[in-house]
C-alpha cells in the first residue's frame, strides 16, 4: 500500500494542485481526492504570509469540506517551499501606522455534522476555533517554515506533521507583539508550560526535530518523502477508521478541556449506547469476524 | 538486592501463581509476597479479554489489599502472553444484538485508608474511579497486548510499566465505538490532546517504546526481565518510602486535577503539619540521621 | 558571541560573586550584569539547603530585580557544587521536637511591572507565588543536587536548565512527609500525572538526563560548560526579545491555567492591540525591516 501512494504522489505539483476556494479567492486552494481534502495556502512568493483572504478561505474550506459525507479527513498545506511565514510584514507595517490585522469574521460557519458527540460551540469562539468545531479530523502537513499566526492556527489543527528541518517560531516576541489567539492557552496544554514559555519568551527558531521533542508535532517525516509519509498516514486514517467514530471523539477530546471526569465519562457512556445501533459498528464487528478491510458508512 | 530480586522472581509460572480472587471467580487471581499484592487477569486462552468478572475480581482485590495494613503496593498483570486484549469480542457481538457490556456494579467498596490526604471520592464516581481512590500505589505491569478497554484500566492506575515490544490500541475506531469511561478525559491530561487523538481517531497499534516516548507509560523494560524490572521497581517503593506518604501524596495529585494551586498548597500545608506528628516522619528523619535503612510503619 | 561569551564567564567564581542580599543576610547572594540579575543561594558548605534567609534573600531580590526598568532576566542558581539540597536537616530535627519550618512570610511585595498583561495575583497566594508574579523572566540554573523543598521552588520558575548529572529528588516520601506548597498542583502539569507520581511516590534520586526527558527542566547541558551554556541563552533572551512581550506573555501563560480558551484569547486580543501603540512593537517592525539587532525599550 505504501509503495502505491508513494507513486501516487510522487509528483508534488501535482498533489498541491486544486481550485481557488473561491472565483475572487486564490490564497487558499481546495482539492478532493481519495475521500480527503487539501487546503493548500497559496501564497508561495511570500512563504504563505497569513492574509484576512488566507483566513476566509480557510473558513470556507473546512465549511465545505464538512458538508461532504464522502470526505473523511482535511489536510492543511502551503504551496512552494514554505508552509506560512506568519502575518504578511506588509500589514504589520500598515497597523504601525494604525490599521488592524484582527478584523472579526462575519462569516456563520454551518457544520452538519455537529449533531454528533457533545456540544463544544460555546467553548470555542477564537479566530481558530472553527477548526475544533469542525467534527472531521484536521492534519496539518507542516511542509516548511511556520511562524507567528501561521503556527497558532496549526495548534487548533488536530494533529501535526512536520518535514525535517522545518522551521517554527512563535516570532512574537521579536516583533514586540504577545501572546495572540488564544496560543497562550492551548500552547501550554501541548506542551508543558515550560516549554510554552521558553519559545514564547525567545522566539527562537527551533527544527520540526525539536518540535516532536517537546510535543509541538506528532511527527516529524524525511523531507524527501514528507508529503508521501503525512498521505499515508491520512489515507490509513479515512480508509479504516470510523468517520462516525472519529467525528464522535473529537468532540469528546475538545470537550474534556471543559469538563470534569465525571461528566466525561458520563457523555462517554452515552455516546457508547448511541454508537451500538449505528452502522459503523456493525460494520466494525462484521469486517473483524469476517477478517476483510472495513467499508464504513460513517453513519 | 537486584540480583536477589532476580532469583527470586526468575520463575514466572511461580509469580504468576495465586488464589481464585473468590470461589466463583478465578478470572483474577489474588497473591500476597513481600508487602505487595499482585492481581493476575487469568482468561490466558483469550488473551485476557475484559469481562464483568474480571471487573468485579479487580475491585474485590483492591478493596482486599486496601484493607490491609502490611501491603504496600499492588500489582495489576497478565497471565500468559498477553495483559488485556480489550472487551470480549463474544460480549461485543451479542452488544451488536441488543444486550450491553456496561453493567454498572452494585458493589459498594470501602476504604480504610480515605482518611489519608484531601477526599476525592466525588471526583472518581466512574467505572475504574476505584484505582484512583485506592490510598495504595497501583502498578500496572503490561506484558504484553493492551488493548480498548484494557487500555483504559491501565490510564487509571497510578503507574505503568510496559514490556518492550508490547502492542497498544484503543481500538474503538475500529469497531465504530467510541472514547468510554473517561479515557477522552485521563488520556489527554497524560500524553497532550494531540497524541490522544492520534491514537484515539487511528485504532492503529502502537509499541511500548512509542508508548514511552509520548508519556502513556512510564518505563518500558526488556521482555526478558519484565517482570523483574518491574518488581525490582516495586519493592523499592515498598521498602524505601513511607507507605503513609505515598497514601496522602495519591491523593493530593488526584484531588490536583479538581483545585486551583491556592487550595493545593493549602491542603498541602494542613498535611504537612499533619505529618510532624506521625510514626513514619520520625523514622524517615532517625535512619537519615543514623545512616540505616528505614523501616516505616506507615503510621 | 558564543565564544566571547565564554571567555567572558569562563571564571565561575567570578560569576558567582556578588553581595549580600542585605546587611544581615549573605544566604543570597545579589549580581547585577548584562541587563541580568543572578540570585545564588549561599550555604555552599551544606549544599545550600534551605533555610527562612534563603527564602527571605530569594523575595528580597525578586523585588529588587522588579523595580528596575534595565533588568531584562533574573537567574537562580546555587554557590559552590550544589543548587539546593532541600530543607536543612537542622530545622526538620527541630521540627521532630515541635518547632516549625513553614512560618509565613510577612513581606509585602511590590512588583512595580504588574500592570503589563492580565492580573494572576489572586491565583498565586503561595509560598512560591512571588515567582510567578514577577512579571521579568526567572531562570533556575540547576548546578547541582535540587532536592526537596528546593525542588519545588524551581518548579515556579519559568525556565529550568540543569548541568548533565546533576541529582534530583523530591525526598518527601523518604523523609515521611508530603507533596507541600504547591508541587501537588503544579508538578502533574509539567511532567504529567504518571511521572509525578513516579518521583513523588520513590523519592528516587534521578539525574538531568531524566529531567530534561519527562519534561522537569528544559533542557540539560554538559556540566563542564553549564554555566556558559545557560548565560548565553539568558544574553539571548535579554538581547533579542522584547522585555515589555515578555512581561505581557509570562501574565498571560500563568493566567491561562486559570481560564477557558475564549478569555484566553480575548486577553490576547486586548493584549495585541496595547502592544501596536508600544515603543517596543515600532521597533520590532524597525529592526526586521532595517535588517538590524533590535534595541528594545522595554516600553
Amino acid at each position: 500500500m505504501k509503495k502505491q501512494a508513494r507513486v501516487e504522489y510522487q509528483n508534488l505539483e501535482e498533489h498541491m494542485r486544486g481550485e481557488p476556494i473561491t472565483p475572487e479567492n486564490n490564497e487558499i486552494l481546495y482539492m478532493e481526492k481519495d475521500n480527503i481534502v487539501t487546503l493548500t495556502l497559496n501564497r508561495p512568493d511570500r512563504l504563505n504570509a497569513y492574509t484576512e483572504s488566507i483566513y476566509m478561505g480557510l473558513r470556507e474550506g473546512i465549511n465545505r469540506a464538512s458538508q461532504k459525507q464522502d470526505i473523511n479527513a482535511i489536510v492543511i498545506t502551503g504551496a512552494g517551499r514554505g508552509f506560512c511565514a506568519g502575518a504578511d510584514m506588509d500589514n504589520l507595517k500598515k497597523t504601525n501606522s494604525g490599521s488592524t490585522i484582527t478584523p472579526k469574521s462575519k462569516q456563520e460557519d454551518q457544520l452538519p455534522s455537529e449533531n454528533l458527540g457533545p456540544s463544544i460551540a460555546e467553548h470555542y469562539k477564537t479566530r481558530f476555533g472553527f477548526l475544533a468545531l469542525c467534527r472531521k479530523p484536521i492534519i496539518a502537513a507542516i511542509n516548511g517554515p511556520c511562524a507567528g499566526i501561521g503556527l497558532v492556527m496549526t495548534l487548533f489543527c488536530d494533529l501535526r506533521f512536520a518535514a525535517a528541518g522545518s522551521k517554527f517560531t512563535t516570532a512574537f516576541a521579536k516583533r514586540g507583539l504577545v501572546a495572540e489567539h488564544g496560543i497562550s492557552w492551548i500552547l501550554p496544554r501541548l506542551v508543558g508550560h515550560a516549554h510554552a514559555m521558553d519559545i514564547l519568551f525567545t522566539g527562537r527558531v527551533f527544527l520540526a526535530e525539536e518540535a516532536e521533542k517537546i510535543g509541538l508535532i506528532n511527527k516529524c517525516f524525511s523531507a524527501e518523502n514528507f508529503i508521501e509519509s503525512t498521505m499515508d498516514y491520512v489515507k490509513m486514517l479515512s480508509e479504516t477508521s470510523s468517520p462516525r467514530s472519529i467525528s464522535v471523539m473529537k468532540a469528546q477530546v475538545y470537550k474534556a478541556f471543559f469538563q470534569d471526569l465525571n461528566n466525561a465519562a458520563k457523555i462517554g457512556d452515552e455516546e457508547m449506547q448511541k454508537s451500538f445501533s449505528s452502522e459503523d459498528f456493525k460494520e466494525g464487528v462484521s469486517h473483524f469476524v469476517e477478517k476483510r478491510a472495513p467499508k464504513f458508512s460513517g453513519k
